[in-house]
């Protein structure tokens, strides 16, 4: 079976237009924006400092997007919960599975055990087993790591056949590995980038979106990864009734698809608070129009970054802090709205695909989107 | 521990107001409306001839409203699967949990073994001994039935103790045996009726709503018990944000609540299925600005009245139909709609209520809401 | 619907039969005795004081047994987790289901909030009803609750329906008060008592059972109720196929029934450890030849006493100690002895009952079962 | 990363030793033996031919054993549903989690949609991922998928690190490969093979095993790759009080593993009695002396053959048969001595491996185990 050579190419059209994204409300939008660029900023809290997931400090995330000749769009997008030994010092961690049409590595160690042991990957359907060789190869590799024997890799996907040669499975190890250690923390790239390279979403393209909340003196970040349809509402705007993607039958088709989310937040978080955090960003989708489809594969992976909540090594009682029943509602609150966001820019930010077949995935206009938005009240000229 | 007496009224302000359904978009609201009647009809599927959970040929509703003195307001509200034995004749069944912090009663051995035996039973939640009781009485009773010795009672409740002297338990086992017994097909009383008497959704008085909807020549019916709060959405408008109930705290305190969905379908499908239908629905709250908090209870309980779905006695291989995996997307879309229908069918139908400690939750008002809609462009004038 | 006097019989032979339990090995033992009486003790690790669920310091258990005219055999076993206000100081929780053939209420909040907030009160299956209204009843009167509005009572119930008339429901909610307020610490009585006094386990009586092992400092203790069928073994010996109940059909219909576990330790543990504690328990009935049927409602509920792993009052961030997922095998290794051994006891210690349709299921005879001990190499002489 | 070449060797003396389990009882146990061959025959129900997994018709296992050098001691064993197109003709499936520290892949998809659509591939921890590419690259290149662009893989494993080079990563695809391609129907080899090349169990050397039931007319065979421990019984007798393994610590060590089952059967059952067939098989760990501690990984994975319980291609309603609830109990009861019997065999048919930094783990010395088992009365001489 051939290998993809590695001269991957990190999308530079994709770097260029994330600067543009400080582009203030009501100015010209003739290249990509945030959510918040054109107004919509769902619920009243506050978001981090970069809107996004790297504002719970520790967390990191790489990407590598691979976009070769005709056919290849895809790639891997890499969320490192903390610039220590993950393994090591593994962080609290839950998965919710909301349709588990999806080939989702790793979730049942987590439910069981409560904990995340490696960098969390996204990837393409196809190519979740080189997600897992690279996280395995990468926790082997760590300095204190010489006698794992054990890794439990946690590696989401979405499926990127309708615009990448899925079944060419060209990511490798090495991409999977590129990915996690050039993971940074600051601004993260979105839309067409990583594991976002090749998705569609409501028949646009979609692909990569972070948003993030700070609430009690707590950050929650949210990372999706888009793949789904139904019928697109922006802030309630019923914007899929209005606009129609130009490509025939992209919305139709749309539905089966998938989406993952990661979410991260520093509130020291039970493994089982942390599963019903992870739910409340699959219950956002509804918001944004998912008509939730068999062939969906959605789920949620999150973890705490709080050392509070860490299980160390040792058998016997440990302390740890964590925040009860009563206290978690707000962050559930948070993460509602920064999924719904987060969503919002992986769309708003995706520029124009085409890949297979010569099948193009197009941009949502946001400008058109901008207009349905004021048309429908919620924002002004 | 002193018992209610038995003269409960069921009550007549209710019933007279379901009539005014019938009044037309933009006419006057001076009473309550259904949702189709402002104008809202999520989605484009068509409903059935009730738009209401008994649109599923066989369903029947019964409700017992209680409403005495000073501070009893609450009630029971059940649905019975099929006109037959239903211990006997077993219909398909599953249970999605969106959020526990509630009592339904049942739901394990409705996973277990994918069926329901019992009409399904709403009340208050200290009320849920006295549902299980109802249903067990009943069934026992049942021509068929003499030699039974294992019943499973589906009960679900939402908290009604703002409005209701919930710690008096006024609920008998009687008020559940004449929800059953009286339960009939037709229109489905709304708002303020049966278990939804004492209910508050996002600060106003919520209660009883269902609806339907018809896809691919099969029906999906909810009916739905709204005790819940965040910032409501109708159909996209943030009502929430414009409109706030006059009672001081109401809606700051309407996040803790539950919600529960009972969804009925004659479409065969799989207990499997049926649990996966069941979570559109919990999902659909989050199309009206559900904030899922801690303590709220959200669960769906779906099933089939489909015979060839069900488990017939016998210990041999039986024959069955059923829609796969790949037929059942067209009925999560029809249950999303028809679960937010539903939702605003019990605020929009439900009429105002003072109750324990002199509370007040206001029916929310109906020409308010459909200035907004309007001002936000989902409905014309 | 009649209900029963309350007149009822707290089994004056069973105190009696629990007075020999003290007999040594190889003594006499014309009357009931307990495995360790018999030379048979699981496992390798030591019992608590009186090898029991009481030797978890602050459980108490009560009993009520109804023993009336020819056909009521049935009764109530309460377990309260400590003599606080439950309610007030909810002890951490977790409930596996081993197979959902049952009945069991309380669970999913359980699951959902990793709490247990009542006495856990086990009865037979028609009267889970009089359960929760006993446990709701008893949480609403205690001195600190007067605003409570929201209990979740957990309720475990098997079916004693042939011995005993289940379908009149005999138990009533001052019969489940009465288990709570006179639950004692010491030794708790088994076999014919409480919510034992009808079942049947393997064909012969079957009842409550009790055992605990202490190690690494902790004390793991286990109450069951036995009502499951399949061919017994003890210790490894196959007694169900050496030994047959004189009554026809009482071993070929013993499959279906069910068998609840209470699982209490001081150990701080997560609510995820009780749950995988609670399995635990479950798969020791494996050991003791269960076939785990299709009607066979196998679940075990677990807590801890220990007031480092509650969730208390408040918002905010509070401490906790747990032992780590890496601590917690020599608690599983406990829990799977003592749950085999308290079903011996369950067994052993229960008396002959003649019942409903002057059906009887006699007590195991332990001359019989010493005898096949022997003969297998189990047991000394 | 420098792969293995595949000069591997189908460990040839598995393949001698296996010819010797056709001696009787009785005769000489020079070599190794499976269960009946010293007399153990869990429960009464009769086996099929091989008293295997394949002797559910159509059920092909394939194995290729990894014996290089020092220390590579590890393998892979593939089984194979049915001989025609397995993604095509999904095959119902159902995933039991009893303890999951361990990395199987596969299980969330299985349990939403009830289908099984590769070949269930068994290898060690780290090499999960090659089992996931040589599952999707066969299934790719199956005649009839040209476009199939979503592949969920099931592949389970236990930890070899004990003997083999775990961390060196030796399986590769091509392995992987060749388990599926070579698989056949007949006798099943057992022991020292496969992926239980390194596995270790009970102190002793562990394996691959294998056991078939027949009941009501339908067939269960059970494939276990064990890997725990505890303290070994076969048939109720206490092997591991008696008889310790020779190498310093094995025992004692040897409570963290795994243990993963596969079970198959031609009984038309529905994916949700399919995950209660699986619970079974981990149920019967127990009978051999599990501990259930928290590092293992104790999973069954289910399905059946029946056409008649396939979910095929299309939309709209399928015909389909099972078998009721009140039918499976004679199933349940075939899989918990198929799954004893199973593990015995692993046991019993294992060859004594050195491998990884000169550790031994060594055979369980039969004449031994015999003698125990007459000792305690379970065989005659």
């Amino acid at each position: 079976m051939a290998k993809t050579p590695r001269d991957r190419d990190v999308s530079a059209g994709t770097t260029e237009t994330a600067g543009t994204s400080s582009g203030g409300v009501g100015g010209p939008l003739s290249d990509r924006a945030r959510a918040r660029d054109l107004g919509i900023a769902p619920g009243d809290l506050p978001t981090g400092e970069h809107n996004g997931i790297t504002d719970v400090a520790g967390v990191r995330v790489g990407q590598v997007t691979l976009i070769e000749g005709e056919d290849v769009r895809t790639g891997v997008t890499a969320i490192v919960p903390h610039p220590g030994n993950v393994y090591q010092e593994k962080v609290a961690g839950g998965v919710f599975v909301g349709n588990a049409f999806g080939k989702l590595a790793g979730s049942t160690q987590v439910s069981e055990l409560g904990t995340i042991e490696t960098p969390i990957v996204l990837t393409n359907t196809l190519s979740v087993a080189r997600g897992i060789d690279g996280a395995v190869t990468w926790t082997l590799a760590q300095p204190g790591n010489e006698t794992v024997t054990s890794v439990n890799a946690v590696v989401g996907e979405t499926n990127d056949g309708v615009l990448n040669d899925i079944r060419g499975r060209h990511v490798t190890e090495e991409h999977v590995l590129d990915a996690i250690t050039t993971a940074t923390d600051g601004p993260v790239q979105e839309g067409t980038v990583g594991a976002g390279t090749g998705t569609t979403c409501f028949g646009w393209k979609g692909g990569i979106g972070t948003a993030s909340r700070v609430v009690d003196g707590y950050t929650v970040g949210v990372l999706v990864q888009t793949n789904y349809g139904g019928s697109l509402r922006v802030d309630g705007v019923p914007i899929g009734e209005e606009l129609e993607p130009p490509d025939r039958g992209a919305a139709e088709t749309s539905g089966d698809g998938s989406c993952v989310f990661v979410v991260a937040t520093d509130a020291p978080l039970s493994p089982r608070n942390l599963e019903r955090l992870g739910a409340r960003a699959v219950f956002a989708m509804a918001r944004t129009g998912s008509t939730f489809t068999n062939g969906s594969g959605d789920f949620a992976i999150a973890f705490s970054t709080s050392p509070d909540s860490r299980e160390r090594p040792g058998t016997t009682v440990q302390d740890a802090k964590s925040l009860p029943n009563a206290g978690v509602s707000p962050l559930f609150r948070a993460v509602l709205d920064a999924a719904e966001e987060a969503i919002y820019n992986s769309l708003f930010m995706a520029t124009t695909v085409t890949g297979r077949n010569g099948t193009t995935r197009h941009a949502i206009p946001l400008e058109r989107v901008r207009s349905l938005l004021h048309r429908y009240g919620r924002i002004r000229a």
